[in-house]
């Protein structure tokens, strides 16, 4: 039976969006807890109630270090408090939602982060979500980062240098973007682990559209495995992200070859194919069950305003 | 040290491709043995003195299905006898090549079949393929299939409908030939096997060029396995191999579909840029070694010449 039917109604909140970027930066020992509602803070952080889970403070260290770096490229954080932060009616599932646009005359499109909880019979789910996506400016790779985790011990890990181009068509785009990066590297560090093995979606197209060095993982670390998942995540998994966004800042962020017309044209097609695709495969198909159809009817909307994919 | 500088002169053998396709066939009780050289030993059997390898078995009668369903569509073998068979010089290394043009006004370019066999200090490495590949008046996949076994025990399995488009731009593709035709089932079979684990090239542009549902993985039936890999190879593999066959011959190899001009133009560009890499990554880095310069010279003339990637 859907959940689609639960009547939701989102408190209103404050439009952390529009304050200024330093305010929102507290300190960990800060962090809100449970019941006490606060609007400072940060999206990757997660609304009030949203525990804390190791996953979800490297994404949020590794979201801080690209803001950092990007600085003024990135424009203030411009969504609606409602889609800001979101829960269903009955308090069982919270998010967040964080979206800033580049900068004009800079090389990004858009900064994206999000969080889920949801309660569910035997647990939870927590899904934390950052998408770095460059402009046609540029043909070079976006960054990709989702960590769903659902349960104490285990959880699946997408890392990626999203290509942008045909790599059977383009062995020069591989060699420079994953050969010469040693983005492999990083993606065996992973692979090494006891406890990983190799992730393959369910969805054929988003198998299609990853590079040959995404970090695609389920981490298993089995019953009574809690702080051996926290070590990983806290360790070998925070380093490796850390490593492909310093590749990516390095190389993609920063690239500044032009970018052929009739090629262009097909990128961003394909750009657009595979957000939409993305948002059919990954939001539509889960949103609404957590979250009714209201909030995520707002917050779909939302990410296919940032994603340029917006319905007809 | 290189092997490179081995003498090698490949003994004179009767042109096997110049006669009758019925002349070819063989009982595999009439098999030659080692020393009873034959030229009427069909190319995916091996020259003269290569040892019988399960998967090789299986290979060969894959291949004649294909022939059979084909019929007339190919025409007969075009290679010189000195390419159809060929070792090296002290006979440690053995291999067979048959190329089959494709009838004018087919959708066939071509299908390859080779077999190696590689004495090495521990043992022996076979490697069988089978490449079924469509000219430009369809953009349905081609047709691949490779087993590389370098133990009695183990081998690694890579068979795939080849894509020929950028899937990432064109998901109605991957639901044409991928997912209407429930290809993933077919890997799931290999997948749920104890003794399979996926494999990944070292490679990234064949990483790259694969599609989501390839079989790409190492069976490995550990000390003592022989008997369990034969056992798998002429169960799940056999039946693996010929559900991707029947599926391609229904979908790809009778497909009718136009091609757009201007989407022509690429995927020419395309095939031939995986067709060279392809080379490059598999044959020019290996067959020297086996063979020698000379033999492996004259094989990947042949083979640059049925994929129409001629050196200048």
């Amino acid at each position: 039976p859907s959940r689609a039917s639960i009547s939701v109604s989102a408190p209103a909140r404050p439009a952390v969006s529009r304050l200024p970027r330093g305010a929102l930066r507290l300190p960990r020992a800060a962090s809100p807890l449970r019941g006490k509602a606060s609007s400072a803070v940060r999206a990757s952080a997660g609304p009030a109630g949203m525990p804390s889970v190791a996953h979800r403070e490297v994404a949020r260290a590794v979201a801080g270090e690209a803001e950092a770096r990007l600085g003024d490229r990135l424009l203030p954080s411009a969504v609606p408090a409602d889609v800001a932060e979101f829960r269903n009616g009955d308090g069982t599932a919270l998010g967040s939602l964080d979206v800033r646009r580049g900068a004009p005359g800079s090389s990004i499109d858009f900064m994206l982060q999000s969080s889920l909880h949801c309660k569910v019979p035997n647990g939870a789910i927590d899904i934390t979500s950052l998408f770095i996506n460059l402009n046609a400016s540029t043909d070079a790779p976006h960054f990709v980062m989702e960590f769903i985790q659902g349960s104490p011990t285990s959880m699946v890990v997408l890392l990626d240098l999203l290509p942008r181009k045909d790599l059977a068509l383009h062995p020069e785009y591989i060699e420079k973007y994953y050969g010469n990066t040693e983005a492999d590297k990083q993606r065996k560090i992973i692979e090494e682990l006891p406890q990983a093995r190799p992730y393959l979606s369910p969805s054929l197209f988003v198998r299609s559209a990853f590079s040959p060095t995404a970090v695609f993982f389920t981490i298993d670390c089995g019953q009574g495995g809690e702080s051996v998942l926290e070590e990983i995540v806290h360790g070998h998994l925070a380093s490796v992200v850390k490593g492909l966004l310093q590749i990516w800042l390095g190389t993609c962020a920063g690239d500044t070859s032009e970018v052929d017309e009739g090629e262009r044209e097909i990128m961003v097609k394909r750009d657009r194919t595979v957000r939409s695709k993305s948002i059919e495969v990954d939001l539509t198909a889960n949103l609404p069950r957590m979250f009714g159809p209201d909030v995520s009817g707002r917050v779909i909307a939302e990410i296919r305003k940032a994603f340029g994919v917006e319905e007809a």
